[in-house]
C-alpha cells in the first residue's frame, strides 16, 4: 500500500540505524555523503541552516503537515527515539513559523535535537542557545493553528526529495542529504573510501602539486583542444 | 487628513512610550508580541537582520523615501529622540544601499541605534562593530542621491505593514512586528500572560510530558480520525 | 580580437598590481571603492559572502566554466600568482557546487585565498576553517563533472559586471566591486580623498551635528517645498 | 476605532462612486491614474492579470482571509453591489488557489466581475471564458478550507497598498492602482488633464518631433554636462 | 528494488490506461482531479504552460536527465506509445532549454503531443504552432549537450511530486497533477461525483442564491463569532 | 578608451548592418542564432516578451539609464535610424516603468519598433496594439523622473550580456541574443547551415525515424552503460 502523503496516519515503528552508523554519517558530512550516494538525495538548496558549523545525522521521523497547521508536531514527539531527526513537509507550500522553542524543548526531552523543515520556524535565537539545530525553508514569526490532521511516519517529499521514515538524514552548512535506510552501509563504505582518497589528494595538493598532474588531465585537455597563449593578442 | 505616503511633509511630534514599556516589548520578542497582538503586524519575512541574537524595541520615526534617494534620512535624524527606531519605506521598490556608517554615526549621536529598512543598506561590517542594529530587505553597496523630497513621520507601509509614527517596533532574529501606539499596554498584558503560561508548559515539556497530554489532544485527534498502526503494512 | 566568453583558451600573462595598491583597496572596502569609481563595477547583490567581517582585494584570474563542469578550475590553479583572486563565471546559469575544500587547498598552496563565483560552492564550513574566503551565488553540495572546456583569463561577465583578467577585485560584507586594472591609481586616489573627507564628517556627526547643517541642506529642502508641522492635524 | 486587519467583522455599508466616475477611471487606465494620483497607490508588480487587454474599475469590497481558508469569500458575496471589485488580502503569505469558477458564478450573479487577490486562484481558463477578470499573485489548483473567520469590509493591505472599503480600484495589463474614495474627483480631473496633454504630445511625437525639442531638454542636458561625439574614439 | 532517480536504466514496459479513462481525466481538468484525489499530487506552481486554454491527460513516460544534457529525450522517444505524456526531471536544478521543435517533431511522429518539464524549453512559438503542448519551469534558448546517461521510465520527482512511470498526468491552465496508475478509477469516480455536485451548485449560484444559504454557513459563522455592523463606527 | 557604462556621453555614429542581414537574423530566430554563435550572447531568461509570436532583429542603439530616470530615452530617439533596436540597461537594478506609449510613438516616428529593456515598461496593452514589440524585465506602472544623465551608445551590460552599439539583437518568444557586429556574416552562415541541416532531420523525424538512429547514438549509449529492461523488477 502506497502511503506517500497519506493523511490521518501514524506509524509507530520505523527502522533505525546503529549509533556508530549515524556517527559516521555525521562525520562524513553532506558533500561527501552525496557523492558517495552517486549524487542522489540532495535536498533543494533553499533549505538552509539557522546555525553555523554543525554537522548532524539521524533517522528520519517524518511529519506531514497541512499549511498553517502544526498539530502533527505534537503527535510526532511521542514517536521519536533519542537521536532521531524530525523531517517535516507541508501538503502545499507554506512558510509560516510552524516550530519554536516550546516544541524544541519537548523534542529535546525525548532526545531529539534536529529539525529539517520544508516550512518556516521561529524563536531562532532561543533554538540556537538551546543547541537545537534546524534546517528550514524560512524564518517567520507567523504562528500556526491545530485544526487539521496530517500524518507521522508516512513517506513525504521534503526539499524535493522523497523521505521514507527511517531514512538517514545528514545535514551541515552545505545543506541536507537523504540516504535510504537500506543503502546506509554501502554509502558509508564508499564515503570512507572517498575520504581516504581525498586525504591523499589533499596532502599532495597542499604541497603545491596541481590537479592537472595528479589527475593526468593535461593530455585530455589538449585533445579537447585547449590552447595556451602567453598574451591575449596571441590568440588568432 | 490622510497623510499616508504623502510627500514633502515633516511632522515634529509623535507619541512615545515610557521606557519600561519599550523594555518589556524588547524582552518579549517578536514571536510572543505577534501572538499577543492576535497575530497581526508582522512584517514580510524578507526584512532580515544583519546581526544575530539581538532583540530591540522602540517608537517608530517613519521615513518615506523615493527610489535611489536617501535625502530624507538626514531630515529624520533631527526629529529623533533617544531610543526611537527609524522605519524606512520607499515609494516604489528599490534595493539600493540607502544607509551606511556615517548616517549610523549621526543617529547614534542622537540616541538612535536601530533601523528597519524596506530598502538596502551598506557598510554592514562597520554597523555591526558600532553596535548599530539593522533589519533590511537587502545588503547593497550601491549608493543613492539627494534630490527628491520624501517625508518624515507620515504613515508608511513597510514590509507589508502599515506603520504610523509612534507605533512600537519590536525586532529580533525572527523578524519585525509593529504594534499601534494605543494598543501597547493591552498587548503587553497579553504577552506577559503568554510568557507565564509558556513557562509552565516549558517546564512540563522539559520533563518529558507530551503536548498531547498537556493540551488534551488525544481525544480530539481520535475524533478527527487519526489512526495509529504499528507498521506501514498494517494500513489497509 | 575579442575574447569575451571565448572557450578553449588559456592566457598565461595578466597585468598585476603592486602589493601596496592591493592592500589599500582591501582597506578601503567595497562601498568606498565603488563610490570612488563613480558607482560603477558593483556586482549583483546576489553574490554573497560565506564568511563575515573580512575585506579582501586582488587581481582577477578569470575562469569561464560550462554548467555543471568545474574542469577549468584545475587549469586555473597553475596560472595563479600569490594574492590573485579567482573570478568564475558560467556560460549559462548554474548553481551547482563547483568548488570545495580540495580545490581551496590547491589554491592556497599557490598563494590564492579568495574565490568570487557566479555559481555555487560547497564544504563551506571547512572553507571558513581554512581561512579561504568566498563570495558566491549559492551554497550547494551538488558536485560537477570534468568534461567540457571553458577558458582561463578571458574576459567574462560575473555578477552582471565585465571582468577583464588583471582587474582589481574588492570584496567585503557589502558585496564585490570590479575596478579595471588601468583605473586603479585614479580610483585609489579618489577613495583616499573620500575616506579623509568622511573621517571629518564622522567626527562632526558623532558630536551631534546634523547632516542638514554640515551639508547646508536646509535651504535646498525649503526650496523644494519641504514643510514642517508640529502635528499631523496641522497639515492642511 | 482602527479596524485594519481586524478579524470577525462584516461591515455592510461602504461608500460607492457614481457609475460615470467608475467608467472614467476604467478608461484612464492604471498608468495615467497612478500619475494623476502623484504616483501613489500602485500595487506590487507581482499582482498579475490572468487575461489580457482588459481595463476595469470599481469600488473595493475588501476581504481579509486566513492562509488556506476561503470561507470569507462566501460572506463577501452578499455584501457586494453590481460593479464592485472584490479585493482579497491574506493575514499571512499564502499562494493557494482560494477562488475558482463557482465563486465567480456567484459573484457574477450579484453583478461583480472582478477580483484582485493577493493570493492564488484556479479554474483560470473557465474564468476567462466567463468574462470574469482576475489580477492575482499566483495561479494554483491547491484548494482551501472553510474553518477560520476573517472579515469583510475592514481596511486591508493588498499588494503592499492600504485598501479601505469603497476605495476605487483600477486594473489593466499594467497592474492595479488604489485611489481613496474621497480623492476620486480630484484624481479624475488631473487624469483628464494629463490625457489631453498627452494627446497633444502624442500627435507631435507621431510627426517626428523629438521630446528633446517638445520639452526643451537640450539646454538642461548641456548644463548637466552631456557631451556628444561622432565616434567612440573621439571621447577623451 | 528501488529505482527512484537511478541512472543508466531504460524500462520498456509501463502500465497504460484505457483511452476513455484518459479522456475523462482531460475533461475533468486539474483542479477537479486534484480535489478528487484528496488534494494530493499537485506539481509546484512554477511549472507553467507555454500555451493557453488546453487541457490534456496521458500516462507518464518519465525521463531523468542530468543538468544541461538532453540525451535521454532521444532514448525516450522510442519508448513512447501514442497518447503518452513525457515527464522530465533533472538530477539537479537546471533551467537550460532541453527541448525544442525537432524533438517535438519526433515525439509527434510517435503520437506524443505533451511534455511536462521541470527544466527549460525553447522554440516555443513553433511548438505552439505545431500544436505540441508544454508545461515547463522555464523558457530558455540555451541548448544542451548529449554526454551523460540519465534514465527512461524510472520513478522521478518532478515539480515536487513523485511520478512513477504509467501514472496519469493531467495538465491545464491551472497546472499539473499526478495520479498514481492504480488510483485512476477511484479518482475518476470521485471527480465525476464532484462535477455533478458542482453543476447543481453552479446553477443555484448563477440564480443568485448565496453560498451562505446553499451550504448552511450562517449559523456556524455566528457561532465562530462573526459580527455584522452597518458601519465601521458601529464596531465597539 | 573604455566607455563601458560611462555616463554623460552620446555617440552619434554606430555601425549598422545591411537590411538583408537583419532580415535573415529575424528569420533564423533566437535559438538557431544562439547555437550558430557557439551558444554565446544569450540574455538572462528574465528578460521576457510582452507579446507573442514575433521574431525581430536590428542593430543596437544602447541606452544607459540611472534607476528611476528615463531622461536618456529622449536623447536616444534622435540617434536612432529606421530598423534600430533600443537596448536599455540601468546602472543599478530597477524595475520601475521607464517606457510607455508616448516614447513608443516617438520611436516609431523614427522607424524604431523594438525595445529590449533590463528595466520595467508600462502601457503594455497600447504597445501591443501599436505593434511596438518589447522584451523587458518587468511590467510596472511606476513612472520615472528626468534628472540624471546616463548615456547613449556606450557599451552596456543588459540581461547579463555585453552589448556594444551596433551589435545585432535577435529577439523572439525564446528570449534575446546579442551578436557582435563583426561576427554577423560568420554567424549567419553557420545559422543557414544549421537550418538546412535541421530541415533534413525534421523530415526524417517527422516520418518516425528516431534520433537514436539518425545520430547513431545506440552504440555510444551502450558503451556508456545504458541498460534496457522489460520491467522494473528485471533490474538487479
Amino acid at each position: 500500500m502506497n502511503l506517500l502523503n497519506k493523511k490521518g496516519v501514524v506509524i509507530r515503528n520505523i527502522p533505525r540505524s546503529a549509533p556508530d552508523i549515524i556517527a559516521r554519517f555525521a562525520a562524513a558530512g553532506v558533500a561527501t555523503t552525496h557523492e558517495a550516494f552517486n549524487r542522489q538525495g540532495l535536498m533543494d538548496a533553499r533549505i538552509r541552516p539557522i546555525q553555523q558549523s554543525v554537522s548532524v545525522a539521524g533517522n528520519a521521523v517524518t511529519v506531514l503537515v497541512t499549511p498553517g497547521d502544526n498539530w502533527m508536531f505534537h503527535v510526532a514527539v511521542e514517536q521519536c527515539h533519542p537521536g532521531d531527526v524530525l523531517v517535516v513537509a507541508p501538503s502545499s507550500l507554506c512558510t509560516d513559523g510552524f516550530f519554536g522553542d516550546l516544541l524544541a524543548t519537548s523534542l529535546m526531552a525525548h532526545g531529539v535535537n534536529t529539525l529539517i523543515a520544508d516550512v518556516g520556524v521561529r524563536d531562532t535565537q532561543t533554538l540556537r542557545e538551546m543547541g537545537f539545530t534546524v534546517w528550514s525553508r524560512a524564518i517567520n514569526a507567523q504562528g500556526t493553528v491545530k485544526e487539521t490532521l496530517g500524518s507521522v511516519n508516512v513517506p513525504v517529499i521534503c526539499g524535493g526529495q522523497l523521505v521514507t521514515p527511517g531514512d538517514i538524514i545528514v545535514a551541515d552548512d552545505d545543506g541536507v542529504v537523504v540516504i535510504p535506510h537500506c543503502a546506509a552501509e554501502l554509502v558509508l563504505e564508499k564515503a570512507s573510501a572517498r575520504i581516504k582518497n581525498e586525504e591523499v589528494k589533499r596532502q599532495r595538493l597542499a604541497q603545491g602539486e596541481t590537479g592537472l598532474d595528479i589527475y593526468n588531465m593535461r593530455e585530455k585537455l589538449r585533445q579537447k583542444g585547449l590552447c595556451y597563449y602567453d598574451n591575449p593578442e596571441d590568440v588568432e
